[in-house]
């Protein structure tokens, strides 16, 4: 195992040192427990956007905190949930006295700290709303999940959310938007290669030089098949078809169309993908009115990439197209 | 060979479709000969700044074309220079009447085919001046150069420089912000794997699982030397040291601090290494005012990161702040 790392165990506190000397204009770092914060939180009179999970997934949350996005995130150790008591005093720290939306990703840790979270804030009075992605589409459950996994869906989730507690929508109403965007989007993925947790050393799962996996989760759990390595043309169709039969989208739809990496595939690879996704799609009738590629939500080093698809309407894409300004994300301002 | 490509032979343009029809707001795609321009382009008025080279370390240069920085982009094959009839091109199609400047990575065969270009386009009217980047600390001659390498010394370089056009600056007021920005920045990177071009199928080089080579270029060109693999801590100092030392950067200075990944690294790394880089220059009393971290100029898949440090002043840290619209990079608009 080759990384650019120290001690393995405290991976996630010097790479949130690192994160916050390079970010002190936008953010502000705790340390134990550990969370990131807008600099200017709390927002005062603004529903606070909250969100975590386990490290490795960068620039996920981290990198979308900040204004018109996320008011905290907490990270956990890598491809692990953060406890309560993170979460709960990150909610606290965001809470602008108008309530705080969580955006919990569908795994069973994940979902079960951030409800433990949301009943000790509730029972100090802040009002705590929860909303679950689980985008998908590969698998039903899996490893860490009942259920469909929260996957690159949980990107725009967090921005069109942001955007809209941004611009002064109430608790219910920041919910219900979340809500609609959760209905929406649907993903697959696939991975070229494992990735190496540092802490234990060893490749999640081992694929022979010519084998992908089809429908991989971003932790490297199990997908829906192994099969040989396939042509990029015939290798998106796979991805894209299930994802686009699933919502179904339609002829007519609008969509966001996002090709994320996996966090070691090559951006002229991504934006290879894009183009035969681009294309695939267009010829069913949807039209790519929205996109975003490069690497989002990923799973350290492994090489593979997803593809995420969300119907948009007018409020939507609005709601998408409002400033933001994150370390990872950032236009308008 | 896993990569998500079709023919070898055919990345690059498969690669430019996806770009443009992802970036349909931002730029013109033209292929045969390939470049990017602005959408907008030529702008009227404004000096033209014209940066390329081969593929394979996107974003550069087509990540960078837009408002505020390139007006166009020439991208070669993967690592190899474009041809002098492409830059030609590019050049005609950026040319607004007030002159073009090429920004010229330090290899042989690009400093080569951009002079070509620029003879061509004197001879067709156009005021053509150009600035080569050889900030690569690590080596004096190697592969493809005689003289330093240019490596990620070149993203604030073309922003800068763009800035600069964008304000107005007539040619020669362009050039002399572009020299003054070469003549205050330095790198130099290290590599954890090597990669592999899509068309040779095989890696550039081999290293052992404990191996790394300090001092790489961006094409896997060797470097000064391999080592055991080390510690964040001590790779860092041994990658910013011979950075701080050449140029020298003193006490009182302030600077820009990139810490950039070669493709395959982990965001989790390179803030971790963020982190120890920008300690170690607080220790030397260089203030880090400014800072990017992420995949900006990249060798495919490859695993390892540099270190890029700009020495700033007042107008060059205005100029870096001055809004910029690219697929890349982005604010204030």
């Amino acid at each position: 195992m080759k990384k650019i790392i120290n001690d393995p165990g405290n991976v996630v506190s010097e790479a949130l040192i690192g994160f916050a000397a390079a970010h002190r204009d936008l953010v502000r770092v705790n340390f134990g427990p550990d969370y990131i914060v807008r600099a200017d939180a709390p927002v005062s009179g603004k529903v606070a956007v909250v969100s975590g999970g386990g490290s490795g997934h960068e620039p996920l949350h981290g990198g979308f905190v900040g204004a018109g996005m996320l008011d905290a995130a907490v990270p956990g150790p890598v491809f692990t949930s953060p406890t309560p008591d993170a979460v709960l005093a990150a909610t606290q720290a965001a809470d602008g006295g108008s309530g705080v939306l969580h955006i919990v990703k569908n795994y069973t840790g994940d979902v079960l700290n951030f409800e433990t979270a949301a009943e000790l804030a509730d029972a100090e009075g802040i009002n705590v709303s929860a909303v679950v992605i689980n985008d998908d589409v590969a698998v039903e459950d899996s490893t860490y999940t009942a259920g469909r996994r929260g996957v690159g869906g949980t990107v725009p989730l967090e921005k069109i959310t942001g955007a809209a507690a941004a611009r002064g929508d109430d608790l219910a109403a920041v919910t219900a938007i979340a809500q609609r965007v959760i209905g929406s989007v649907r993903s697959m993925g696939v991975a070229l290669t494992p990735c190496i947790v540092p802490h234990s050393g060893e490749p999640s799962f081992v694929l022979s030089d010519d084998e992908i996996e089809m429908g991989i989760g971003i932790h490297g759990e199990p997908g829906r098949h192994r099969i040989p390595m396939e042509p990029a043309d015939t290798l998106v169709a796979d991805l894209l078809a299930p994802v686009v039969e699933d919502l179904p989208f339609e002829r007519g739809d609008r969509a966001l169309l996002m090709v994320n990496g996996m966090g070691g595939t090559p951006l002229l690879e991504l934006y290879l993908a894009f183009g035969i996704a681009a294309g695939l799609l267009e010829k069913q009738g949807i039209e790519v009115s929205r996109s975003l590629v490069g690497n989002y939500i990923t799973s350290l080093e492994m090489q593979g990439m997803s593809v995420t698809l969300l119907r948009l309407d007018d409020e939507l894409t609005q709601l998408w197209d409002a400033p933001v300004h994150t370390a990872a994300l950032r236009w308008g301002m």
